[in-house]
């Protein structure tokens, strides 16, 4: 239960790290957006592992296949179905690991909330269910896109060293997702030293939305930044989830952290930024930023003491192939959960006015 | 849209700060348990204002009235409806705010979402609207307790001054709900300061959750802490969610990070608890532990530039009666809304293992 | 639990026969639409009692009071909440009923689901549950008629008396809501003979709606016609739900079943009607057209066997004021509940096409 | 949008009818319950054409494939995606189709909604989008008959030709899955008679569930018959939908359709079932029996009249290989969503009392 999010726009992923596939269904895709495998493959390579030093050697083909929802290129509102197979999993690397409860991992309470679990690779807790999110965000950023919405999201830290300066075009330059290069390379020096000890490190993923229109997202339970709070949050990893200002808001006064309303180009503007781009939940015109801290990653290969499944305390070393940091890979999960977020306030949003409502149905749907 | 919150444990809010009144329907709500007009009140009395120098001298009753859904003093199962009538609202206050958009709130949002906006004290994205939430939080946590649930939430930090020790019954004692009482006199000072300067302070409400059983929470995007994270950045002046480490887990190495699992007491336990009591989005049978960082009341009656609806700019004192803080009150705010969500979960989780359905079904209910 | 229904035009209803009051929070109207009291007064004054001798004749006030949603006329995009006090209830009536089962009512049912009951009255199984239902329904009609859709119901038959002419006039000036003055008279004496015998009918009521544009209601599982179902199907004496043909479309053959399209006034439309206006779940441009069948009232006062709580047999002569027919009061019910089905589907269509989507937020939202 | 269903056994249905596949994702199916690909593929055969010559002489080979959510033979509490490729279409056959809109299908109302269609086949309105209904439907079963509730469904009649007697055992030896041998042999030669006018039949399903305790259901928008009509009645084919005495109960009077309450062998139980086993919503114990509404099969190759894209009049005989009754093929379909509904309420209703929440808890989740 729960793998299912959004109202109109709406995500069902599914799949295990060692079955046969993983994949996502995505109902209320609007008709007449032209969409094509690459499109989603483009948004899976980013999240790929094998590409460099500090992700897992694995080479995982991760082809995206459309199964419905799309002819003549393009969508035909009917639910969207993306597979992916699961070609290069070795079932032998994890067969240890039925027995004992790995430390930070969800072993432990799958077996509390199911009496048992799929113990190959995580199974469902396997990083590899992201890329039903991240087929779905896919579709989502594309749809985004149509209508002068942009997201990007990249790397803010690793441990304690954080970018000093911002070069969007170094974001896919560096292995770490890092838009300053000289963190990014202090960073993997941090990384190899953690490497060599058998250790992992954490990190903060920062995501920046621009071109939103004011006024997305819903009032009350459901506002903008309460939505994007869950579902980054839903990510495994995610521990801390910040908007503007974050957990610093609460160290600020009001006459520091309220953003004053000026004219900017004739129009109604903040002379700064913040509150992330979210008044009482709702974008505010401004741009939209968020952060997500990433625990370091749980599997490390240096010893930690554990129980078994009979209740013996024992010491494991989790063996396999996994990155020292997961903050890389999942800034594009990252900027995919906040696709799908965006999408479904954008299309909730058409019903706010009654106006809106009848100018639609006199003038876009005439007939 | 966007009042209703809970997929089984259901709660619709409603009203606006200077209308009729304020209310919760609660849907889903198990029948026969005990539940009074009194369970409710105390709720809402503590996060009522005007009780001391940091909350604002409104007077306002804030009766709760059960319109529905008890029967001889138990619930019966149909839909709790709750109202507290607005008595002391006094709409003169607010009239001039009509034309201009307050710095840090939703004026400006309302009005690009919905071409207008109940000015009067806010309207709907007023302070007034959690109690609606606070009252289906009392319901909740009744259940809860019923199963042996507890929840505790205080304060953490005021600006830059954080506890330093834990005493649960000196929350209660001090007007910033601190659990440390040198610490809340600290703060007190500090906001008294505030005060003179027309200025506000944010704060850190932390909350503790224990006897929760293990594998609560769903495994893919209602994760028990993403719906936490919805359920309390849906707080309008909530920037920033933690569980556990929080923000802090992102400059972690996995060796310090991860939780060694030991036997404890012959049941399996975890070393340490930085995971604040959850993996893989389920409860690890820990104590749950998360924070909430809440921005400085935007509401300070310093002078501000701003602009009108007009588009012209402007300068705006905002007048009334505001909290110099917005943490302390909203503790219980916080509580309500993890009540809440652990009640969904909860009633959720019994549909996990088809062994216990069939339990239920054979041994509860043998008709 | 169910007490929710609406995607996003979406309604909450509470209340018992004999509690303080009942009444409905809607979430998700949009804003901006003028709407005041006597514009749901109206709808409720059609589904009260007490108005001629097929009605009981008590004098329900039902007063309709707005207690939130609205400001200066208008709604603003935040809950309608809409309360109607319980005044005119009399609960020395019913006290004896607590005791045993009444036969086709919910009594046992409620029991064996929640282990008591609100007995007085009927509780939550009452017929004053629908003015929930139908202040909502006032609300959606509003919206629906300022988009130009038109919806008309009444009384078809009763017992074994049908319509054979349709005269919309007529049906507001008879007490039985039916279209044809004759046949109302005849059902009229009909009720007479079975009042004089202590026992009730059954009738069915139809519903019309007039001005939807092609393409409202979803592709599987939520169809136009499936929603209608479920909605009318909700209302606890409904037994059959048909739309077109209905039950009699099984008894044709596919050349007469089948309504070809042809080009009237250079728009397509159908030369027959069979399907009643929806065609895979969408509405196809002709009129809807949809019946249900309401079985007879159940309270009756001739003597009925049935059981008590504790197990042993008894018979009962339910006393009480009762209507010796549902159909007419509840014809607005009905209409009521078409109008929020096809106000959640007209919102929900907005989102159908990229290019309408583009051309909103390009065109309706400039900004 | 509208392909989802359910609130905790939750199923998302995809695929066109010439796409590379169609399939399901079931989200909320408890953990442990033994599951194959075997127990589909049962379900999947019995609606499966190409088998007699009432259904089209297609060889739809139809193999049913776990993708996720099985693991050693058992469900593991997470999504079960179930996926059958489509293997033996012929996309020839439909390309004409593509310019004209067939009378009685959704060709018109898709390119109204949509502005375009995938018109092979029917694309998503084709009867194949019933075999992801039908793959979740056997999971629900397995899963009710773990519980012991037993689904029967047959066709009661085709055109005017009923069934007169009842034998279970006769339902899957005949081709038109009537459980009266004489009746279907009455039904077989009025279909040959039709086929022969290159004309097609309508037909009545009906339903029968037997072991339900007492109490599934919700009272009000989510009753037990409200749901049940909603998910029938979203079968593209279904016209109406009838419970106990369906439309007839508008004909009886309350003394005749109540039933009375008798205690037999010490159970409250009903001296007969007007009611077909729903009382206010909520299943009563008795045997549930439903009905629904098949219209004739609107594929037809005689003439008939119709208009193309470009709303030029014109005469279209439907080509391809087409049931000439649909109600044989459906009742296995109709069985499915049965179960599927009731599955979602058996789980919904474990939260109807605090007392059996407590039991859970205590004594089915000791720890």
């Amino acid at each position: 239960m729960g793998s299912v999010y959004g109202r109109i726009f709406r995500v069902s992923t599914w799949g295990e790290s060692h079955g046969k596939g993983v994949g996502v269904v995505i109902d209320g895709c609007p008709a007449g957006m032209e969409l094509c495998e690459e499109d989603i493959q483009r948004f899976l390579d980013l999240r790929r592992p094998g590409q460099n030093k500090f992700a897992t050697p694995r080479k995982e083909a991760d082809r995206a296949v459309i199964l419905s929802g799309v002819f003549e290129g393009k969508t035909t509102g009917t639910p969207i179905s993306v597979m992916v197979e699961n070609t290069s999993q070795r079932s032998a690397d994890y067969s240890e690991i039925a027995s004992y409860y790995r430390p930070g991992h969800a072993d432990y309470t799958f077996d509390m909330k199911y009496g048992f679990r799929d113990y190959r690779g995580g199974g469902r807790s396997s990083g590899r269910e992201t890329i039903g999110r991240t087929a779905a965000g896919a579709v989502a950023d594309k749809m985004l896109r149509e209508i002068g919405i942009d997201i990007l999201s990249y790397v803010r830290s690793v441990g304690d060293i954080e970018i000093n300066s911002f070069d969007p075009a170094e974001i896919r330059q560096n292995p770490l997702c890092m838009p300053d290069k000289e963190a990014a390379e202090k960073a993997g020096a941090f990384l190899e030293e953690l490497l060599k000890k058998q250790d992992s490190a954490g990190g903060v993923v920062e995501c920046r939305v621009s071109g939103l229109p004011a006024g997305l997202g819903e009032t009350v339970f459901d506002k903008l930044d309460a939505e994007l709070a869950k579902a980054v949050m839903s990510l495994g990893a995610v521990k801390g989830f910040e908007i503007g200002e974050g957990m610093n808001a609460a160290r600020l006064t009001g006459s520091v952290n309220n953003d004053a309303f000026v004219m900017r180009d004739g129009k109604i503007s903040k002379a700064t930024n913040h509150s992330g781009g979210v008044l009482g939940g709702m974008s505010d015109g401004s741009e939209l930023v968020f952060r997500a801290a990433f625990k370091p990653t749980p599997s490390i290969s240096s010893l930690q003491k554990t129980v078994d499944r009979s209740g013996k305390e024992t010491e494991v070393s989790v063996k396999g192939r996994h990155d020292p940091i997961i903050a890389p890979r999942a800034a594009i999960v990252v900027h995919s959960m906040a696709a799908i977020v965006i999408a479904d306030m954008l299309l909730l949003n058409m019903s706010s006015r009654i106006n809106r409502i009848k100018s639609f149905y006199k003038e876009i749907i005439p007939g």
